[in-house]
Order: structure tokens, then C-alpha cells, then sequence
């Protein structure tokens, strides 16, 4: 038996006969502490189980079960465990599917009739903690792929048998196959070493799903769980998961009178009612007036254009699925715009252009309409109409750094305005197929880079992300539940200006190409209120807030007197309004409670002798009798702090 | 041979022997000095020759060259005499198709080859002026269908002829033809006594026209022309056309870098370039800004919706040709919005009403898209695709004035914003098909007028006019040069509450169907800036005026100075701009002043070390010099005073 050299990485090698358990190994190389918590491993750089043998020089790296890939372990092997306990409890009746770990848990497909429905998660949890408490090992092996095929075709697993066909006609000889207990499951792994290590798990829901997500085959139940190293993450976790319920923005957009949509109308199409229109106004407005300020001039553009200009700017080609299909005038084709650059390129064609003018910063509040099925359309989350705050930058390559610099700048304004304070950014370079001049590619890598810098903004690299007309910043902000939303990106595109052949009069008195920057800052408007309707449990801040105050008169005494405060703040540019309804107080204060009103104004006998208004605010919290005047400077204030 | 009795309304009847003529008959009746300007008559309320006989009991009334009838009498002679001009000039080479009198003037469509052009106006003008001094009688005679039939093909006038196969057809039996000259025309008259009636007349310009308007039908040579009674009226309306060439909106918006339309796009669709869209910006804050303080709650709706509602709201049967065609979604049909009518219904569906909550008052700058002939497009006056500044006021019966009366009152608040302060209002009254009971119709016509007296608004009746859902008021604005645009429009609607089954709870507790008024007060945005541009000929007011000063400095010494005066006065909130180029400072005040910009300051040395501006306006003046800051009080009293 030959010797291989073991390691951590940064840490002297030792020498093992071949033959060796990673397990072993681990323990060759770290004090036992150190090891506790090793669910599974890393062995040069591939997540591998502890019962591996090695056969050759390996470095190994610990995967703990608290760390992000030993939780993506121990929820995958949380669904194998559900789908062996669905196969002990319902057996035949039963075909598996697949069972992957997800963003957090994991689910498993199951065909079945009936379906399986949450009133019998009971059952398959306690079945569950039964396999936990038996400590089943998780044991892998390998089969060749004829003999997987006759071992799950006896078991009648047609799903298992379809996927080994597949791997079979690419050329796989052999599988792995996974075993705990009696329950053998088609699988790469690795897994937990065993059952006993899932100790924090919870089924959460189920759902139709597709086989293979394709409409056209049979619709199987899928069972959504979860799984955590430890039982605070999990209640941390399920009480997320409550909070998110409360906060649905498709819930909340109904209590809260802000959106319908309608099946006459057509799904994923939004219809605005007053309250949501006045936010979306309120949005529109300050972005608008922060772009104003910020040297971006405003364009409006048409929601359709020629056929023939989407095959230009190549959509057609690139983007064509997405694309609703074509309708006739006078016998030309037209079709709903998926984005705005070609328009906005249409209006800095109309023109002569001089390296004076640049940078061009132009900027629409564009409504574009893109193909989502309708399976995926989700509220205002997923859309099939939605407004972009889109915007584009001409600019010579000296500028870019500069006005990459400057977007950012923009960009982490508007989002803290909005109460996100906290993102991830990540970079996107050159991908393996992509247009553009190498220099160019490279000179914009390095203007984005030396922006985030320069604003002294941490980022991670998405090596080959880009896409393929140039580098790319994404920027994910981060909810109250501190779940992760895609809305701000910055893209440099060398593409469209050579497709529309743009050009510019240099200081040289020739021709040039100009630089083209992409960028949304909310991405969609539809979108991004869906996510600050969750963000802000729909208690907008006061800026933002449709219906700023409300008046609530104790007695039928008051209603004149109330009239006139409702006039009197209007008058002041307060977003004010009165129930003067014959209710009691507490019935009327706490409907305005349910509206989520920022102030309530309540006035008896006292606050009308007074001339003065009681403020409530939402919270409960009352504060001091004051002058409606009063009243409205403090709402000024406020606004003009929520939007400084 | 009979007696008959001739007269003058009011007047005492005469007898007479039948078979005078009305100009002998008006002898009788009137004083020379009376008849002077008699250019024809109206014979029991018929317009006739001077020249007919007279058969039966007759009331005259005296046709004045200078009234609109004498005028357009006048015109229509004046296109047979264009017509007779050609054909003497040009002979068998031309085929004469119809020449009626229009607004402002009249046309003749000719065929030939080659086509007409500008070139040929002085001849034939010439022409005609021989012609007018000849004195030629216009005579009109009967002629059977088939006489006129062999006349007509004879001399090679096929257009003629099919006109009178129609005729034939539709079982006519003999025409009128008119001749003067050797000209002979089929027409049905009347016409000026003779030639020498045309004083004064002028050939304006050439344009292609297919023969009944149909383009499968041969392209003809439409020659347009005016006539006036006055030679004073003539050169007013002549200066008028200089004018409105100078104001055309297509030119100025190319100018003043408003908007574009572009091919490659499609044609009547709007890219509104930066300075327009800060102008649309502006006027739809404050359109928005108007409406919110009188109490109306904004919406926003999609620009598609399924065929299926354009079917329920009737559109598709009555509009269908105004839409474009559908487009499919996952198999559904989908159509984009020619009204935005139908969304807000859904939003009303979408929850339950009570008597309690109404007025409710909607708006919405909802973006619509329409066919029209590409030949029928004509920059931001007709277009295919346009934003209606739409209301739909949902109430109860009871409601009706009272709303009538608040939309006109904010409708000519909005105008008179506008600059339109002259305007005709015109009532369409219940037509012969219709929807709704007589009881709706009554009440709705009442409260339209009584809404209108109450606004001691004078209007005119247009009895049988109203679209067969509901009684309407249209109001035509009038520009600076007079011309009318037909802009604001106020509908009752029974139709659609009951299409789209739309009910409240009223007082009773019963469920109700509410009234629904539609209503917009610039119509097209689009349309309305066309007319503003024109109104205003690009100098618009400051408060919509999208560049409200610029910076010129008079040497380079001047720069950093004024670059801080650009930044104190944007902050201030003056919309400004800097042209801070090494050029003569009269060339920069020229570029200025060719933008239409309000407010030029200009800074040398003197204001410099004196801390000042001096500021000239666009029309020349000169105003004291000034701080920034009060030339920033300046422009914030004159576009408060602009809006108030």
C-alpha cells in the first residue's frame, strides 16, 4: 500500500497510507475539538462525505455543520429522510422524484394520488424523528448505470428511471447511489455521515409542480422543508417565515386598498388604485426630482415601435421569447417594447452630438411588457408590465470611471432614502463569448472597479458573469427579514452604439463611438414597491405614505371644527383625511390603525376649545396637543428628513 | 300665368306673377341699397341663384358676399373659375374631378401629367383674372342623367362620369350643370350671379389626393385655394397662413428640440427629446398638482388588457377598427388600450361602494394607442399613439349638476392656466339611437345645462349630436390666430355601469347603478402641446417653459463666476442653463433667443465685482440689474402668478 501525503491548507502535510477515511484523516490532522462540528469535507476543493476513502495527495478543508455548505449538506440529506419516511409510511403508492436543497431548505417531488397535503406533515415529521433517532448511516456507492436502471425500474421509480436514461445517453457508465435505512436514492451527495445529525428540521408547505417543470407532464406534490445546524436558527427561521406572511405585499395590497389585478384584464398586469397610485406618484416624484438634481435630463418614449427596429437592436434575436408577438398596422409589424435603449438611442440619432455635451445623462420612467408564464407571475414581484427607472449614459471613455463613480453615488442615495441600508454588490466580468474590444473590456472592468473603490464600496467578483456587451455591477439589497432583492445594476455595453451606429464629433474633428451605461436604480418600479411594501410591513415612512394623517372627531360636536383642521392642512400640503363617521373612537382609531396611517388626529371638546388637534401616532404613542399648523410643520420636517 | 306671393320674413307678403326671378322679386322687396351685397338667396330657407324664377309662394332672404354662406358661395365659384382657368390654359391634357369649398377656402382635383405645381400658379391666376373681367354669367340648366351622360364621356371627363353613374343609380333622373364661359360643370349651385363677383382670391398650394380618398383609386392633383368678399380679409388671412407657417408645431419642435418622430419607430408614434419632455413633465405636474386639489385620486392602469374586456365594454364592436390587432399571450388574446375607460371600472369592481363615498373622482394620464391612415397623421396634432388626461367621476343621480358644474369650473381654470381664455361650448343633445331610459337622459341634459348656466357659460345646442350613450358638452378652445381646437369634452355614460354590471349600496341598503361621467380637458397631451406650440409660437410662459434662463458670460474671465451663479440659481430652483463657450456674446444671445429662452443673464466684469446679473428678456428688454436671489424671487412670483 502506497503512501499519500494528507494537509490543511497552511499546515504541514502528513503522510498516510492510501486506503484512508477522510474521517481518519481529519483526525490525523486536528485536535478532536476542532473536528466536532465536521459534517462534511472538503477534499481539493470538492465537497466530499467523511467516509470517502483517499487514494491520492489530498488537502482537506472542514465543512461545518453551522457553515453555509454544511447546511446545504444537512438539508439535503433532510430530504432524503422525508422521502424515505414518505416511503415507509406510504409505499407503493408512492413514485419519487427529485429532492434538491433550495435557498433555505429543500424540497422533494413525489407522485401520488391523492396528493399529499399539510394535514399529513404530522405523520412524515414523527416518522422522520424516528429515522434521526435511529442513526442510520448515509452510505454511498457506486453502480454501473444497467444495473441502476433494473434496480429502479423492479422498484417502479419511473422518475429515477427517466433520469438514468438521460445520464445514460450521455455517456455516464456509472452512478452513485446514496442508502440510509432501506431507502436508496439516485444521488451525487455527499451527505451527513449520519441520521442523527438532522436535529432542527420542519415541513413547510406543499405545492404543484411540474416533472421537469414542463407543462406537459405530469403534476406532482412537491413538499417543501427545512433543516438547521441548530433549533434557535430554525425558530429564528419559522418566525421569519410568519413575519413574511403578515407582510405579503399581495395581503397587505389588498388591506391596504394600493393594487388589484384582474383576470379580465389579464394576469401579471397591474391596475393601480388610488392609495397605490399616490405611492407610486410619491416615488415617481422624488425620483424624478433626485435625477433632476443630479445632472439626468428626462425622456418619454412610446410602449411600441417596428418590428424592424427590434431586429436592429437585435432583441428580436437575443430577447425574441420574451417578447409578446407581433401586431399589424397597415401591414407592418409591431411589437410592445421589452426595453427602452433603442428609443432612447432613437433620440441621440435625431441629433448631432459633440464631445462638448457629454456626459448625456438621460433617464425614463419607462413601462416596457415582457413574456412571464403564467405559473411564475407573483404579485407585484413578477410582472408582466412593469416600469423601469431607467436611465442611459453617453460618455466618452475618460468619463466612465467618473460616471460609474457618480451612479453609485445616486444609487446608494436613493436606496437608503428608501430604508435599505444594507447590499451585497457584485461584479461581473468579461464572459467566454462577448463583443467589444478587449481593451475596451478591459478599461470598463477597471472604471467600474475603481468607482466601487473610490466610494470605498466592498464587492465580490463574478468572474465570467458579465454579459456579453460588457462588465457589470449588481447590487442586492437586504429587507427587514433580511431577505436579499436584485434591483440596482450598472451595465457598460458596447454593443447597441456599434448596432445603431452611434457617433460623436471628437475634439480631434472626427468620428467616434461613444461609451453607453445602462442603469436602474429601483430596476422595477412594480417590483421594488412590492419589496417596500415587505420591507415596511406597509407603515411607509411619512414622505412616502398615501395618507399621511387622519382626523377622528369624538363627537358629532366636533365635525365642523374638524372640516375646517381638514382644509386648513390640506391647504398646507398635508395628505390629510377625516372620519367623521357616528363610530366610537376606538372602532375608528383602529381601522386607521389597519390603514397604517402615520398620525391620527383626535378631537373632543377640549381640543376644539383649545384649537389645538391631539396627535396619535401609529405606534400608540401619543404627543403633546398642538396648533394644525404645528402639526403641519412637524410633517414637513419630517418628509424633508426622510428624503434628504 | 299665377300670381304668387313673395316676401321678406317679418315683412308684408307681395303678390307677384310667378316666374319672376328672385333677383327681380328681391326689387320688389328691398332697396337698392339693401340688395347691394346680395350675392344669392335663400328661397324658403333653400340657397339659390339670384337668377332662378320663381314658381310658388317664395320667403327671401338676402345672401351677403360677406356672410359665411356669401363666402362660401363665393369660394365654390371660385373654383369653377380655377377649373375653367386650367382647362383653357391646359386643355385636353387635364380631367377635372370635384372642386367644393372648404373652411378657409376651396380645392379642384385634377388629373394630369405631369402633376401641378406652385410653378403654375401665376399662370393660371392670371388666367382666372381674365376670366373674372370678362363677366361671365354662371348659368345653370337641367340636362337628363343620360344626355349629361353622353356629354360628359365626349369630352373625356371620366371622373364625371362616374359621378353621374352614381348618380343614375341611386335612381336619379336629371342634373344640374353650370357653365361660364365655355366651362360647364355638373354642380348643384348655387353660384355668384357672374365672374366679376371674384375679387379677391389667391391659389395657396398643391397636394396629392387619390380620387374619393381611396388609394387603390389614381393619384390626382389637388390645387387649393381661397377667396374672400374683401381684398382686406384676403391679405389678413394670408398673413395668417405666414404666421401659422412660422409656428407650425413640426418646425418649432424641431428647433426648439421638443420631440422626434422617427421611421425607424413607426410613424405617429412620439420621442419626446429632453426640453419636451421637462415641458410634458412640467404641465403634468401641474395637471396632477390641479386635480389633487380638487379632489380627484390618481390612477395607473396597463396599456394592454384581453380582448375579452375590449368585448364586455363594447370597444371591439364599436371602436374595432380604431384598434389595433390583437397580439396572443399563452393562447389569449391581448389588445392595446384605445380608452382607458374600462380599467377603471375594473378598479371600481374590484371593491364594494356605498352611496356614502361618492363623488369618487379618478384621473389617470393614461398613454392610449388608436389606428390612423398614415396619410391622416400629422405630428403632435394626429398620432397613433397619445396620453389622455382622463377623469371618470362615478356618483349618484342627485350628484349630477353639482359635478357638471366642478369639472367646468376646474376645465376653464386649466384652459385659462393655458392661455386659452376664448372658447365656444357646444351641448350634443339625445341622438336617434340610443341607450338608457328617457328619465337618465332628461335629468343628464338638464344638469349639464343647468351646470352651465349656473357658470354663466354661453352654448350652443347641437340637437341629436350626443354619442348614443349619454348626453356631452364639447369645448372648442380658440388659439392666437383664431383657429379652433376642439380639446375638452364632458359625457354623461349609462352604458358602461350597465355593461360592466357596476352597482353601490345606497342609502336604502339597496344596490344601485351609479352614474358615470367621462371627461377631458386637453384631450390628447400630445395634441394640446402641438397647440400650445403654436398658440405660443415656442415662447412659452415661464412656469412651462423648460429652459427659464440662460447664463452667458461675456469673456472667459467670467466663467467660475457664473458657474456659481448656475449652481446658487438650480438650487434655488430656476430651471437654468450656462453657455459659457469662447463666442461673441451677441451670437450666444441670438442661440438664445432662437430657443425661445425667457431669461437671459448676462455677465461681464460690472456685475462680477458687483454681485450681479443683468437680465434681458426674450423680446429685448432690459431689466435693472439684480442679485441671483432676487432674480430667483423673480421667477418664482411670475410662474406662481403663471399657475395660481
Amino acid at each position: 500500500m502506497t503512501d499519500i501525503s494528507i494537509s490543511i491548507p497552511g499546515e504541514e502535510a502528513k503522510a498516510v497510507a492510501a486506503g484512508i477515511t477522510a474521517q481518519e484523516a481529519l483526525k490525523e490532522l486536528l485536535s478532536k475539538k476542532q473536528r466536532k462540528q465536521a459534517i462534511a469535507v472538503l477534499c481539493n476543493g470538492e465537497a466530499t462525505d467523511l467516509s470517502a476513502t483517499l487514494q491520492a495527495d489530498t488537502v482537506l478543508e472542514l465543512i461545518q455543520a453551522d457553515s453555509d455548505e454544511g447546511v446545504h449538506i444537512l438539508r439535503h440529506s433532510s430530504a432524503h429522510i422525508m422521502a424515505q419516511a414518505v416511503k415507509e409510511l406510504f409505499g407503493q403508492d408512492v413514485k419519487v422524484a427529485i429532492g434538491p436543497s433550495i435557498e433555505d431548505g429543500y424540497y422533494y417531488d413525489f407522485d401520488r394520488d391523492p396528493a399529499f397535503n399539510p394535514d399529513d406533515f404530522v405523520a412524515i415529521e414523527e416518522r422522520m424523528a424516528e429515522i434521526v433517532k435511529a442513526r442510520l448511516p448515509f452510505e454511498r456507492r457506486m453502480m454501473p448505470i444497467a444495473e441502476a436502471l433494473a434496480f429502479f425500474s423492479d422498484q417502479g421509480e419511473i422518475y429515477k428511471v427517466e433520469l438514468l436514461k438521460d445520464l445514460e445517453e450521455k455517456g455516464e457508465e456509472s452512478v452513485s447511489l446514496y442508502q440510509q435505512g432501506d431507502f436508496i436514492d439516485l444521488c451525487r451527495g455527499p451527505h451527513i455521515p449520519d441520521t442523527s445529525w438532522l436535529k432542527s428540521f420542519k415541513l413547510l408547505r406543499v405545492a404543484g409542480s411540474y416533472w421537469r417543470g414542463d407543462e406537459h407532464n405530469p403534476m406532482l406534490t412537491r413538499i417543501y422543508g427545512t433543516a438547521f445546524s441548530d433549533k434557535k436558527d430554525l425558530k429564528k427561521y419559522l418566525n421569519r417565515i410568519e413575519e413574511a406572511k403578515k407582510r405579503d405585499h399581495r395581503k397587505l395590497g389588498k388591506e391596504l386598498a394600493l393594487f388589484t389585478i384582474q383576470d379580465e384584464v389579464g394576469p401579471g398586469l397591474i391596475l393601480w388604485q388610488p392609495r397605490g397610485a399616490m405611492l407610486r406618484k410619491l416615488i415617481e416624484d422624488y425620483w424624478k426630482d433626485a435625477h433632476y438634481k443630479n445632472g439626468y435630463e428626462l425622456l418619454y418614449t412610446p410602449h411600441i415601435a417596428r418590428q424592424d427596429l427590434w431586429k436592429t437592436s437585435g432583441h428580436l434575436d437575443f430577447y425574441g421569447e420574451n417578447m409578446y408577438s407581433a401586431m399589424e398596422i397597415d401591414e407592418v409589424a409591431y411589437q410592445l417594447k421589452p426595453m427602452n435603449c433603442p428609443f432612447h438611442i432613437g433620440i441621440y440619432n435625431a441629433t448631432k452630438h459633440s464631445y462638448r455635451e457629454f456626459p448625456v445623462r438621460w433617464c425614463e420612467l419607462g413601462t416596457v411588457y415582457r413574456y412571464e408564464r403564467t405559473g411564475a407571475l407573483h404579485g407585484l414581484m413578477r410582472v408582466r408590465g412593469f416600469t423601469q427607472d431607467d436611465a442611459h449614459i453617453f460618455c466618452r471613455p475618460d468619463h466612465l470611471e467618473e460616471e460609474i463613480f457618480n451612479i453609485i453615488d445616486l444609487n446608494l442615495q436613493v436606496l437608503k432614502t428608501f430604508g435599505f441600508a444594507d447590499y451585497d454588490v457584485y461584479l461581473s466580468t468579461r464572459p467566454e463569448k462577448y463583443v467589444g474590444s478587449d481593451e475596451h473590456w478591459d478599461l470598463s472592468t477597471k472604471a467600474l472597479q475603481g468607482a466601487m473603490e473610490k466610494k470605498g464600496l466592498a464587492y465580490e467578483v463574478d468572474p465570467g458573469e458579465g454579459v456579453f456587451y460588457g462588465p457589470k455591477i449588481d447590487i442586492k439589497i437586504k429587507d427587514q427579514l433580511g431577505r436579499s432583492w436584485q434591483c440596482s445594476t450598472i451595465q457598460v455595453d458596447f454593443n447597441l452604439p456599434e448596432r445603431f451606429g452611434m457617433t460623436y464629433t471628437g475634439q480631434d474633428g472626427a468620428e467616434h463611438q461613444p461609451i453607453m451605461i445602462h442603469r436602474a436604480l429601483m430596476g422595477s418600479l412594480e417590483r421594488f414597491i412590492g419589496v417596500l411594501i415587505e420591507h415596511y410591513a406597509g407603515a411607509f415612512p411619512l414622505w412616502m405614505a398615501p395618507e399621511q394623517a387622519r382626523i377622528l372627531n369624538i363627537t358629532d360636536a366636533q365635525a365642523d371644527y374638524c372640516s375646517g383642521i381638514y382644509s386648513e392642512l390640506r391647504q398646507a400640503g398635508v395628505r390629510v383625511e377625516q372620519d367623521l363617521r357616528n363610530e366610537k373612537l376606538n372602532y375608528k382609531i383602529r381601522e386607521a390603525q389597519m390603514m397604517k396611517t402615520p398620525y391620527m388626529l383626535i378631537i373632543g371638546d377640549r381640543e376644539m376649545e383649545e384649537g389645538t388637534v391631539t396627535v396619535r401616532k401609529r405606534n400608540g404613542d401619543n404627543l403633546p396637543p398642538m396648533t394644525p399648523q404645528e402639526f403641519a410643520d412637524l410633517v414637513r420636517k419630517e418628509c424633508e428628513q426622510g428624503t434628504a
